[in-house]
């Protein structure tokens, strides 16, 4: 376990984003497009996903440079999702995380091939690494491919697009978030124990972990929204209830919505036990993620 | 060879879209989206592309059903990059082929997930082709991901668009078509004679030949644009004109465009015969595409 989560997850960040860069750098791409790729990018972000992917792996005796190209495609995929969702006929936002959005900073056209470069380079990146065997290559894109694609990801925005026009219910909104960002946190967990060699039985309580960790994920998030310090989270404090946005604490109350998060922890705890890596940096993430305060 | 050219496109065509149609109906996908995804893939179009890559198998020995996961993969790159190409941002056209473009029918949301969702089904689709071995898969994904790429198609969109407002020259024009068109063309038919077993030189001649087939198709698309019948080719003739766009017939005259493409039929003919497959219905393919009338 490591002594100090917060350095653990800056030391990963860093590696992680150093590895991001030298990707696109290294490839022959127009400058125009390269810049505004590598603009998001750059634009940092809390890295949880692929972070989840290198404690996963170190929990079942891995290590991150195995993991890596995974890493790498799964935040390319996760920041192509940012750029489109931000365009002008999707949440048609001009920040994020105070600074321009890459439609704001470049413009409309460039934002849209930005996020159709990044989300074909992750394929590239899984189909290229020099330290994967080609069953792995398959299982990594197959599983990235439905994680992120119309059945995963793409299906969450859509519904949450179509949302914000109804009223829905507990489960409509579980379902949402499943998909939108629950998909790929599954992926994130579930690929790091699978390229770090854990059975069959274990992948299934890592997948249930990683759809825990979903729902905690998503209801700090809420919770955040009435509660949060707007400097630290980004965006304005309030948002959802103004924007008549269904949340957990909508649906549940403020106090229901803890109640909930407090139960989630609790199976996700269980299950990292049960899978044998409850004294895991896992364990460590899933007090981080639950008690974030951006 | 062929005995009918037309007979052979057309039912490789029904082929391929039955083939499409069934791997979108049968996977689970919010119903606009899945909608908003079929709808541009009933639209039609030549595919050219695939049917050059059913072709460029034939000819050495091999069967369509063994690359129809590539050449599905291949038509859903090809129909995102329409999709996202006639957004307002870009292209800005409200018609294709005679009929609404998907941002108009639907929206422009749904249509920028829609081609998301094609981009990322087709790498789904060489991952769980259960025709393919492991390797073959991580081949496709590989070449497919570098052909329609932020280094290959996306790059050639970005160049295009830059080039709207300047004037090119004939070396600029060619490189812009051969990264937004010609990748793609050689993909097809250089990855349809390795799945078939061509070997290392063979596919060194078919890459080649796949690159004359994208300047030859270009060259007759400039030609159209001036002698073409607008019925038939669903786009008003002379708008390259009209919109001062760099052409191969503006570069080196109607005349010298028209000799131009018979230099490159002649290339892409004597490649064909060093590859010993002059007489199969690729090169029944070559006098096709540069002589199509739409």
């Amino acid at each position: 376990m490591a002594t100090n989560i917060a350095d653990y997850i800056e030391m990963n960040r860093t590696y992680l984003n150093e590895a991001m860069v030298r990707a696109i750098e290294r490839t022959s791409i127009p400058s125009k497009l390269k810049s505004s790729m590598l603009y998001s990018i750059k634009a940092g972000g809390k890295r949880i996903r692929p972070i989840l992917m290198f404690a996963s792996a170190e929990a079942f005796g891995g290590n991150k440079e195995d993991v890596l190209p995974a890493a790498i495609a799964l935040e390319m995929i996760h920041t192509y999702s940012l750029i489109h969702d931000d365009l002008p006929a999707m949440d048609d936002d001009d920040l994020r995380r105070g600074n321009p959005t890459n439609h704001i900073q470049f413009d409309e056209a460039t934002a849209i091939l930005a996020g159709d470069g990044l989300l074909t380079m992750a394929f590239q990146v899984i189909a290229e690494a020099t330290s994967l065997s080609p069953e792995r290559k398959v299982m990594l894109s197959n599983r990235l491919s439905h994680a992120s694609g119309p059945s995963g990801m793409i299906a969450g925005q859509i519904l949450d697009l179509e949302a914000e026009e109804k009223q829905v219910n507990l489960s409509e909104l579980e379902q949402i978030h499943r998909l939108k960002t629950g998909e790929l946190l599954i992926f994130a967990v579930e690929m790091g124990a699978y390229l770090a060699g854990a059975s069959k039985t274990t992948l299934k309580l890592i997948k249930e972990f990683g759809h825990q960790i979903g729902l905690i994920f998503q209801i700090q998030d809420d919770i955040l929204d009435i509660e949060g310090d707007q400097n630290l989270i980004g965006k304005q404090v309030g948002s959802d209830q103004a924007n008549d946005k269904s949340t957990y604490p909508k649906l549940l109350g403020l106090e229901g919505a803890i109640k909930a998060k407090k139960q989630h922890i609790e199976i996700a705890q269980n299950t990292l036990k049960e899978a044998g890596i409850f004294e895991s940096t896992l364990a460590d993430l899933v007090t981080y993620i639950s008690s974030r305060d951006q």
